[in-house]
């Protein structure tokens, strides 16, 4: 597969693109995003679902605006998808030879089923793993569902249901109860294996609601795909933006581009997530788009191998030149080692680890507050993968490594005690200092920890020194 | 010259490394410094300057630590300088022998002149430019100035005032109105050509000093290089710190490992600097290390070529793929055509323009928030050549591009206008949008500015109308 490619993906409401760039054979970040609102669908739904002239034009330029930063960023590979719109479309045919002759776009309307497995895809990678969920995915022409268990994607199915073709055929009427009702008989025959507790929200009108709880309970973290909340805590702020006026829509911390469609979207996901007995509700940033690029990347499979993350690979790809071993192996042994002191959760050593492949983050910016620079782009770029208490914890980890900590500041909501970050920051501190030689000992006894390897290095013990330690132990140097 | 290159410089009181990393021709950065306090001064300048055992097996192990890291980051080069201490030593060949033979180390002491040289050299080429100042360059041993004007180091000199020095010969013996008396004699012969309105503040004596007034003054930038402060106003403080007990010194906002020699550094500071009748000070960040590192890379010159700038030059090869020039070639063409209306100072065109070949440092990082990873890469690693003032508003111009601008925030003090920076911002936004083609056309005609070259781009006409403008004015796509 090649460095850069593109996924284009046409829905009823916008075409949008993301140029994926890989940095290793599976690392990889999501270097460019555009979309732009084409409305494909505008009149479709009252005309059989003929795609109407002027809605083609639209996609139309908006491709050829696409291509020419397909050029810019020398992209190697586009792959471009059609979903509701185009499959409701009699007259797609010729949109597509079209796109295909005067672009050279090769536009592949997928099915429902299929547009569903992409969502799923991308949930059961870039997600922090869940044993068991529902992907609910709005579009402007339908939704898609896929159930996720025991890492598999075991079910999946698409529902006419989607914001465009509601406000068309009801809330532009001012007819709600009918959009209801509507959503109430597609959902009837809705087979109850996708049934879960567990929901994820994939979509652009499911992101901006989460965005919208996010600023409401004043979450101390910017992105936010992984963000989770409780349904019941939220469900009647989503009910009131459902039928909310219109007019009293910039009393909701929303973005007016979302204005056209919020409600629409609001109405789909309250009655599916309480359909499917949902209680709690992961946000998913990626979609369809990272479920077609993921497809491509990790076939014959779906799944990224057991222990890799993608954006802990890409970070380390990006900004650290040779990463050295030593610091995640003396961390974890000196967890092990002072286990009888710090009496940490077994946990939390993970958080440990990763902090300890990333902690040198920042030196590629300069060596003048690397500890903050790492923290930064682990906050910023650490996407995929982890809740968003672990990006917190790996995060603090990183910017104190073993320096003082009188208090959490802004991220505490999201963070263990700060004993448990003061020992983990020590930990890293430490494992830190000793990674310059490959053989070192430790040892834990008589209330004191042993270090063997580095009686030579002064100013390395020096640093040692100046860590503070969490807990009353003497440190020795054999 | 070699992709990594380490000088070590080893002083009276620290033996000190950084690595210096090249990102092409002449852009560079550091990526590493050390530094142990060895005190090979130590008990010397009783001695008739002869080199203490103890001390010299101090940097012995000194320099095989330091040998350890050039090795673990594959440094291609090492410069290894010795200044004052050794030059004092009658016993210094021995030593020099030792560290060659031993560690394969090529030691070189380099006389006071050339020492003020390599002071200057730093000075000169990653301060941000001033016609005419002198370098005060405070050593465990001795001082260096630098006499700079136009462009050119036209005077060097070095006294035999150090901070080590200082603190045997008196500070130790409670002596305090000797050493001023020895500093004031040493001064009487000082040339008048070395006075200066403008003093630059070399070594890590000075940085102290002038971090402690940054916190003092709650200086909004935290690197210490390029910050400069008006010596009448911090006179009195730098002459108490000269002055204070040595039990008082928790009181000033000095690091504790700076505790040893800060009155020493203080006091002849503050000597200095009268006796020059220096009015500004400017801290550099940058000495005799540097200097080294400079005077190799630029050979058989001193100087960057015109308009270069290594900073900025390092941050674009490390961060950005491919620039594109046309940002900043339009940024600059509409600075110009917008004029009747914005009315800007032309200084800042210079800002803007550097704005503009730095907006998508953070694209590196990731797509999201890209404004905000690149403003952060500014203020973390613009670090050469720019006063704090030009930094902040680099920075800001990049943080906000074109979007509403409610108040300043944090570095509002070093910032023209909310005005000014709305101005600049928005024709950063503007540039920004416009520059996917090669052939645009700008002309301001009837209070409305016309754009020519994206009529058929969309997406491109729609981010500008998202645009904030700074003041009434339509825009016509033509």
């Amino acid at each position: 597969m090649p460095r850069r490619v593109a996924v284009i993906d046409l829905g009823s409401n916008s075409a949008r693109m993301a140029i994926f760039e890989r940095t290793s054979r599976l690392g990889f970040f999501i270097l460019r995003e555009y979309k732009i609102k084409v409305r494909l669908g505008e009149g479709a739904y009252e005309n059989g679902g003929v795609l109407q002239d002027a809605a083609m034009d639209n996609v139309f330029c908006a491709f050829s605006e696409f291509k020419h930063f397909i050029k810019l960023y020398k992209v190697n590979k586009v792959l471009c998808a059609g979903t509701s719109a185009l499959r409701d479309a009699p007259n797609s045919s010729v949109f597509i030879n079209r796109i295909k002759n005067e672009l050279g776009l090769g536009l592949k309307i997928i099915d429902g089923k299929m547009e569903a497995f992409y969502g799923g895809v991308a949930a059961l990678n870039l997600l922090s793993p869940l044993s068991e969920a529902t992907t609910i995915d709005i579009g402007g022409g339908s939704t898609e569902l896929a159930k996720i268990k025991d890492g598999k994607i075991i079910d999946t199915i698409s529902l006419n249901i989607g914001t465009v073709r509601l406000k068309e055929l009801f809330f532009d009427k001012k007819d709600i109860s009918g959009a209801a009702k509507f959503i109430d008989d597609m959902l009837s025959n809705l087979p109850n294996g996708f049934n879960s507790a567990n929901i994820i929200a994939i979509g652009g009108s499911l992101r901006a609601i989460s965005n919208a709880i996010m600023q409401i309970k004043k979450h101390p973290l910017k992105l936010v795909h992984n963000y989770s909340y409780e349904l019941k805590e939220h469900s009647s702020f989503i009910e009131k933006l459902a039928f909310a006026n219109v007019f009293d829509l910039k009393d909701f911390p929303v973005k007016k581009d979302r204005y056209d469609t919020i409600r629409e979207g609001a109405m789909i996901f309250s009655k599916v997530a309480k359909r499917l007995g949902g209680k709690k509700i992961h946000t998913s940033g990626a979609g369809v788009r990272e479920g077609i690029f993921l497809s491509n990347l990790l076939r014959p499979g779906i799944k990224f191998p057991q222990n890799f993350n993608p954006s802990l690979r890409s970070l380390q790809d990006r900004f650290i030149e040779t990463s050295n071993p030593n610091t995640p192996k003396y961390a974890k042994i000196l967890f092990d080692v002072l286990k009888p002191l710090h009496k940490l959760d077994d946990k939390y050593a993970n958080e440990l680890v990763i902090a300890s492949k990333l902690y040198s983050l920042g030196r590629f910016l300069g060596f003048y507050s690397e500890h903050a620079h790492s923290s930064y782009i682990v906050q910023n770029g650490l996407n995929y993968g982890y809740t968003h208490e672990q990006k917190a914890l790996i995060s603090a980890i990183i910017f104190y490594q073993g320096k003082l900590i009188s208090e959490l500041g802004e991220f505490k909501e999201l963070l263990p005690s700060i004993d448990e970050v003061r020992w983990l920051s020590f930990l890293l501190g430490l494992a830190k200092a000793v990674n310059i030689s490959d053989e070192m000992e430790f040892s834990f006894v008589n209330h004191a920890l042993h270090i063997k390897g580095i009686k030579n290095f002064f100013m390395v013990k020096e640093s040692i020194k100046k860590l503070v330690k969490p807990s009353i132990f003497a440190i020795t140097f054999d």
